[in-house]
């Protein structure tokens, strides 16, 4: 470790991140939509970081930030160099923490300046990606930044719209890039060597081992099911109850149905999350005549994850119809559970134990970009201990300290990767 | 009935109400919230009606379009004469039906028309008042124009807010009206004689009884109260269900029950409705850390209303507990059961017999300016029946026949009205 000054890539990070967490769409809080001005403006800021490291550095068509920092002996303007990938996100949620996503992309810049500074170049070039839309917060989309990389973009989430009727196929437009370039984004499955990705935890399992980093073995797949509840509008002061046909109501016994079932699944880590909801016509004296939300569900195996949804709908049709309703689905985001190349979870675990830390292995409840990527190239994640557990909230924390062990992690990973290791 | 020719009268009610439909703040439904253009826009093409059934008009301190048809030997300027007041609501909920209170105040000013065309006068003048803010879908106030004209405004509702964060006492002065002036809007109990309107029912009774027309023995008493649930944000992947405290569902649970303690009364006619939802932070993949709706809870009585809305927020608190959030209640709107005065419903019913008709009394489930006119003088109100009761709804509908008997029986009422009547 006589190379590692761990606390200075700690400090490092935690300087980078808080200049992140400065670019915000609201002033009292951080929220950074993908393709909004604030977006543009941390690309640009994490393009510059890149370059003071050594790397060359291009936006793609769906503005996700690539930083390259060449293999060694290789010639300008060469194509198809095989390459490390790392990458994470810089788009975040409403009223976020400034660690999810931005880490990732922080480490992998202060990895490669560590070699840049050190004069190292390796049989392979390192790519940093920092991702544009991770958290699908703003269109109904999700990963696809990271799906244009892996040649896996869907022409149609063009059309989604965001809550201001603004598709994203315009919103790219707005942002200065044509979405009719999107296939050049994809990379060739000969250059990808691998995708790794450092994320804190966002649950609470490192910290209650104690221990500064972990293996993700795998991430949860996940559905995002749109449910649209549909009654009668009458007047809240003369429709008789037992006449009512009132969606909301409807829609209450469908989040709390979901609730259940996913309670009645913790060995399979099962989450239900209702994050969002829309009622019509929506006044005070009006039964609400529609009703849209969206279900999240998840669970750390797709058996029980498609059985769960299979329930949620047949019981919410069952409820919908009690009530004079009717309900419908639509599924526009089912995840496989991804499973991590175990090759790389013993990199990863590996350079942890040359620190002399523990390397405990951890599903990922959080959906992350290598699910994306899995379908390029073989992808790993270091988890980094996260105080309560907490995310997607101001009170996100991770220590300097565990910071910058991921940083001297990944350099250690960096070091001993070894591209020619048979994939799985 | 030799004078009055009932179909030309519905006809009449019929055109205009289609001219006022027209004017909305959205293409292709009909919403025309208080102090927006369009009210203002409705307000003039009232007040020339008015104009032209012979009535002086002018705009009252709250956007109150108010008609002056004089009594008898009436001196032009004549402060303080004894009138008879007639009205109804112009302002609309959100994707409304075009009967809604634009019904009555056309009555009114078919009823005049027909005394004006008739050379009559009476021994006391005839106001006809077009209030602008009885539905309450734009601020957190309810029957706010009619309180003006009762003296009862409350100050404190000028600083509540639309959804845009505008406060009612800007849109006031954006209107191009003084709120200093509201006082001067009040109306002497000496001069207001009595308060009459006609309403669409707004329900089922009249249609079940085969009855045009019914007579109103009193309004519901009504509480608006703010519910606001907290609880703790956080990723909706990786918090184990165990252990969220999701305001969502806390807020989901509440408004269940609430359905269950109204339908456990319907003795007292009781209804409970939620309308609106407001959840935060708001994103699919984040748990709700903040929920607020508004519960909208009548009775045809008060002490049951009272002892619902205690069971309601008693509940409340304790399912808000068991998830480990927290919740509030602000009632800003308690409105007492409002007893129609027997002489007028008496009136009434005389002139429904004198067409044939049969006068059947029922009570009223909704609200209505009538509430807020109870603070000032004697008051009293008319049904005309709808079709299915369905109201706040495109589908609302009157017959011209049915529109028109009403106007004949307001005509037949104000021929009939004695001022002296001894006041209840």
């Amino acid at each position: 470790m006589s190379d590692l000054d761990i606390d200075r890539l700690g400090r490092r990070a935690e300087a980078m991140l808080d200049e992140l967490a400065a670019i915000s769409e609201e002033p009292d809080r951080l929220t950074r939509r993908y393709l909004t001005p604030e977006h543009k403006r941390a690309a640009h800021l994490v393009a510059q970081w890149m370059a003071e490291a050594g790397m060359a550095t291009q936006e793609d068509a769906v503005a996700t930030v690539r930083g390259h920092y060449p293999m060694a002996g290789e010639a300008p303007g060469a194509n198809a160099v095989p390459r490390l990938l790392i990458g994470s996100h810089i788009d975040t949620v409403i009223n976020a923490g400034k660690y999810d996503g931005m880490l990732g992309v922080v480490c992998g810049i202060l990895a490669v300046e560590h070699f840049r500074d050190a004069g190292r170049r390796f049989p392979f070039a390192i790519d940093v990606l920092a991702f544009g839309d991770e958290e699908g917060v703003r269109f109904p989309t999700v990963l696809s930044s990271s799906a244009a990389v892996a040649g896996a973009y869907e022409p149609r989430w063009l059309e989604g719209q965001d809550r201001d009727g603004v598709t994203l196929g315009q919103a790219l437009a707005d942002y200065g890039l044509d979405p009719a370039a999107i296939p050049t984004a994809a990379m060739s499955r000969d250059e990808a060597l691998a995708y790794v990705e450092i994320h804190i935890e966002q649950g609470p399992v490192l910290e209650h081992q104690e221990a500064p980093l972990g293996v993700v073995t795998s991430i949860a797949g996940q559905f995002r099911t749109r449910v649209t509840v549909s009654g009668m509008a009458g007047h809240a002061g003369t429709v008789p109850m037992p006449l009512r046909q009132d969606a909301l109501l409807a829609a209450s016994e469908m989040m709390l149905m979901a609730e259940s079932i996913a309670k009645a699944h913790p060995e399979a880590a099962m989450v239900a999350t209702v994050g969002q909801i829309g009622v019509k016509p929506g006044a005070i004296n009006v039964i609400p005549d529609r009703v849209e939300f969206v279900l999240d569900l998840r669970a750390a195996s797709d058996a029980p994850r498609h059985a769960a949804l299979e329930s949620f709908t047949a019981r919410a049709e069952a409820l919908a119809a009690a009530r004079g309703c009717a309900v419908a689905f639509e599924t526009y985001h089912d995840c496989p559970t991804a499973a991590c190349a175990p090759w790389l979870q013993d990199g990863l675990a590996a350079s942890m134990e040359s620190l002399g830390l523990a390397a405990p292995r951890l599903v990922s409840g959080a959906g992350h970009d290598g699910q994306a990527m899995a379908r390029l190239t073989d992808f790993a994640m270091m988890f980094v201990r996260c105080k309560g557990g907490i995310s997607h909230n101001p009170l996100e924390f991770a220590t300097v300290a565990d910071m910058g062990a991921a940083v001297a992690a990944l350099i250690r990973f960096i070091e001993g990767f070894a591209p020619s290791r048979p994939k799985t």
